[in-house]
């Protein structure tokens, strides 16, 4: 990735602090013609807010999405009609409390990426993590809302999978309850819920915190898009989706599994469908092979590593080089795993528009 | 990435198929001064080069390279020294037998990109591959031997740590012992060398093939390279290592391990060093935090899948959209895990010396 | 160019139409540490500001710039220093009255680019221009700003050199009178803007336009920038400025009259200076030899087509292919080329801070 | 542009310098199906080629080219079939004679990048040129040859309009002269060619040299190509111009002409033409309006300095900082200009190709 753009032909640019009057993006190569409205991006930028059960941070922030460029409005007063020229997002922050951070501007927090920000940069905005806040994230999930828009029948899915040390029963699964209001984990489980719910809640009464595994599903991703070495859809899946803050691990179909099993096991047999494609026998795959999607499901994993604001005192170091023990206070979110889910959706949604974009520009075969 | 280049300031561009006459690579922007000779390079093609044991491919292949532009000679005769134009690299392809492939031009194999090509590009170069053959890696193995010379310092290794449902023991781990000539597998582990043997024996006399996993580690990162969430250091090692054929997963640090254990369990805790920097107790994070590097060991994982030639017949569909079933002959790796292990660090290494330079760009700070 | 992004490691992203509610910039990829004021930006933007003299559109903007993130604030509460992440600035829309645009919106205007926006995209915010719009140039003026901060010692200057067929006398150049209030055409020659004024009186009151040639020249360009045939430092100013709405033409040095004259009259011979550089004795280059700097004034020149934008009727055709007589009405530039100016100035100052960068990245040799 | 690489979907890579084993391109991104044979590159090569006359270069190279990969052979044994994947084309160098060079390797020859690549590099291959040597430009020509076969249609033609003090008489533009055997000069009128031929012989013999102008012409580019402001197809074709050895200046349409001239007098009027798209009654706009193609002949002129190469002894200084007096004896192009001809065709060429993949992808429009 080139700096804070994302993306080749469907491009990505996201500026912003946790701390700073607003965050977004701009979304630069997106067809006109698109039709969306402010409530599409909305729903999506609901779904990752923060504040909406005891099991994410309380830090309360509309999130409320300004459209300014790139679009005209259709007659109907509602309906966004992109024209092909750069859409420009906007999201105001509104509860900001810098105050909070005051007493650990000057140590580096372990797990944090405080001292390489120094290191680096030689000097940082400490506040809420600067441009490593989880707030950025909400501009990459306003991209990912109309990325959804441009792949017609294009359906992108996430659910949490595991939960620390718990799991989900596969058996159970069913996309439809991750909307449920009694749902507060995206898990596809409905028996998961109570389990996750106590053992987050030790996690979180602890002052501790958890990692997590989000899984997510493209379904109606045309055949041919990706390049076999480079450009691969599955590479550029697996970048974006390690851009996410916390994310430590990604893995395309049985992923790590397939190191594990023989050729026979893992290749993913076919005969011909009915409607003139082939039919799959199993999607070990993830819906890619030698980088280029098959028109099976696309299926992505991320491991998000747990908060390393915790109340627990940690050994570390200050900016003059003394030994300190550090402990976060604030508002943190005991699993961001949680919210990653939404998020990790649109990385791979923006992923897959870009490559439509691009084998349509190569080939002309779309 | 932009088609089959990576890199930002330190660019790679491979090109060449299976079956052509040459294979090779562009380096672009490789610093000028940079001193290595044509055997710095040769010693890591020859560490990939098949025919080397009974457990890779018996194709044979001398991989001889050739640098055709960006350097000028010393007075020695032998050191190379790039002048900061475009270093182009070629290797010809000497064994080809292309008649070994005659008999499945028309079928997809199972596991293989077979189908996925033919409905982007419309036609394929079936022979070895084509592009997706494992021979393009050699190409990357050219340039990272440039890349390891940017970074003063720098050290970049790799160990094959399980194949299939074998691990090594880490109790063990001994860098020394990779290059011995004892060991056909990039194993650390002296004692799995004959656990691997056997094991990988009854693989291959099945005609059948397996996965494995790989481990690079880099010593001499300096801190500060990489950027907060995007454009991050693990974001594109993530990349570079996910653009290699077979690979179906990646992790940094800990990785999915992350995902399971207590934001205390995962925090590197810090004390100051003597000299200077500051001293981590662990290394969960892999030399990695917040997208930028401490300055600790980088450490990546990668899973490649097993080879999808195998004897077995598999169930699978042919151009004409006939059922057919597909028994794969020829001269495969039966684990292409094995060779991996130079290509992984050759990607890590190319990622390291672009983020350097950029580091180094932006911020003047090196 | 990749979309509405500019530069390699100091990248520009803008966005906005005319017409919507306001417009704006990504600078990305800026080293921490740089220092400045809104008052250093808003500075800039007001000397392209529309409304300031009879010669320029009558709109009212006040163009009043907001940095939403990218920066914190030193003590002194003004000086706003970068972080090295991205920074985003905002300028709103005032002035629109988009009601003015209202007849000619099914109309394809001689000399704009209403037709071929049609066939492009379909569709067109035909408000203002959309996209095309002088008022998008701010941005570019805007992060012109922040480029002029990052080589130490870099200043640039633009000139206007020409208006039709009324030209300046060099012998007269001032750099001190462009600032001047006397002086509502960027031009270098007191002499000269009564000429100005008169013939450019005569046509506005005719309801036509005028074209114009401006030069820019940058002093404290180190040697060194650029590269020897791709990404040369005077094809990037060249792709920098032919981007600037209504540019026909550019030329760096003597440009096109090089093509005129012999080797012997061209070469910019050299004699050792007494600081150890060279001493140019002439400067037909314009400070880039072999598209690498050389210490001297970089010299740039472009060519602004007059506004297309008349009242005099032309023949045209509009959506529906049917033959129509155009006339536009508005507040239109009767010159646009003298606002070019600062724009001129911005895309240089952008494209060498870039420049700057790369080869700091490149090379470690500033 | 990034480095030795230009395009954004079919983009080119070039490597090489005058007096290494050789030099090449890889065009990665052409789409797959495309149909061409060696000799149609082969004769874009040979326009190029030095020593057809006495009034290029009398050095010899046969320049032919190899094809490396990216292709399948069709059944006539002759066609060559694009695969989708890189095309890797390689042009050894023959006749070097390094030692022409030897005594100046020291010196810094005026209005060569000599002194400047000293201060970028540190060290430099002053042996022909080395990056610099319009060598180097085999492989635009090779890349061109390909382009061309991308948009269906599309003829791209050049022509030297002026040489020096000479120019062509318009009235006589004949474009089936050009390939005339009876003119060394790509000239399009069969009346200059004496003129130009007594002029560069007095030139020659002289030891001078001098400089040109060529004009681009590109028939049949579809309307729709380009962007607004940033992305102009006017600006990458004068990007990719700028990026030529020797080149000082590009307009495009009728230029820094429209700097002079009215609004009303620039305007392209349109009318609808029989075939349902309009007719425009003049060209001035060089078929771009706003940056997008408009279906007329897309028109580029650039200017070429003269040779800095001379036998009349300039002043300049070496590396020591000694001053000296410099000429440059070897085999040099008395006008370079005209050898150009082909290499502007190749890279307007290039930018069109580029932006009818763009235009598609984005769009879907084509």
């Amino acid at each position: 990735m080139s700096h804070n753009t994302f993306g080749h032909l469907f491009r990505v640019t996201t500026w912003g602090e946790s701390h700073g009057p607003a965050l977004g993006c701009v979304v630069d190569g997106c067809p006109p013609g698109i039709r969306f409205t402010l409530k599409d991006i909305q729903d999506e930028l609901d779904k990752r807010k923060p504040g909406q059960s005891r099991f994410v941070t309380q830090r309360r922030e509309p999130d409320e999405v300004k459209v300014l460029s790139g679009v005209v409005t259709d007659d109907d007063g509602e309906t966004l009609i992109s024209t092909g020229t750069p859409i420009s997002m906007l999201i105001e922050n509104v509860d900001q409390r810098s105050k909070d951070y005051g007493e650990i501007a000057r140590q580096y927090r372990p797990g944090h990426a405080d001292y390489a920000y120094d290191v680096k940069y030689g000097l940082r905005d400490h506040r809420g993590g600067g441009r490593s806040s989880a707030r950025e994230t909400a501009a990459r999930v306003a991209a990912g809302a109309i990325a959804r828009k441009i792949v017609p029948g294009l359906v992108v899915r996430g659910a949490l999978v595991s939960m620390g040390t718990r799991s989900i029963d596969r058996a159970n699964w069913n996309w439809d309850f991750i909307g449920s209001a009694e749902n507060p984990f995206f898990t596809p489980d409905p028996a998961s819920v109570q389990v996750f719910a106590d053992y987050l809640d030790g996690i979180r009464k602890a002052g501790s915190s958890v990692g997590a595994v989000i899984e997510i599903v493209a379904e109606g991703v045309p055949a041919g898009l990706g390049a076999p070495i480079y450009a691969k859809l599955d590479q550029d899946i697996a970048s974006n989706l390690m851009s996410i803050n916390a994310v430590k691990g990604v893995e395309i179909g049985n992923g790590f599994e397939a190191a594990r099993i023989t050729g026979e096991e893992n290749a993913d047999e076919m005969r011909m469908g009915n409607d003139g494609t082939p039919l799959f026998l199993s999607n070990n795959a993830g819906g890619i092979l030698g980088g280029i999607s098959t028109g099976q499901d696309v299926i992505a994993r991320f491991a998000v590593k747990p908060t390393s604001s915790i109340l627990t005192p940690r050994k570390s170091i200050d900016k003059d080089g003394k030994d300190v023990d550090v402990m976060t206070k604030g508002r943190h979110d005991p699993c961001v795993g949680i919210r990653a889910v939404p998020i990790g959706e649109a990385m791979v949604a923006c992923a897959i528009a870009d490559h439509y974009l691009r084998h349509r520009g190569q080939t002309g075969r779309i």
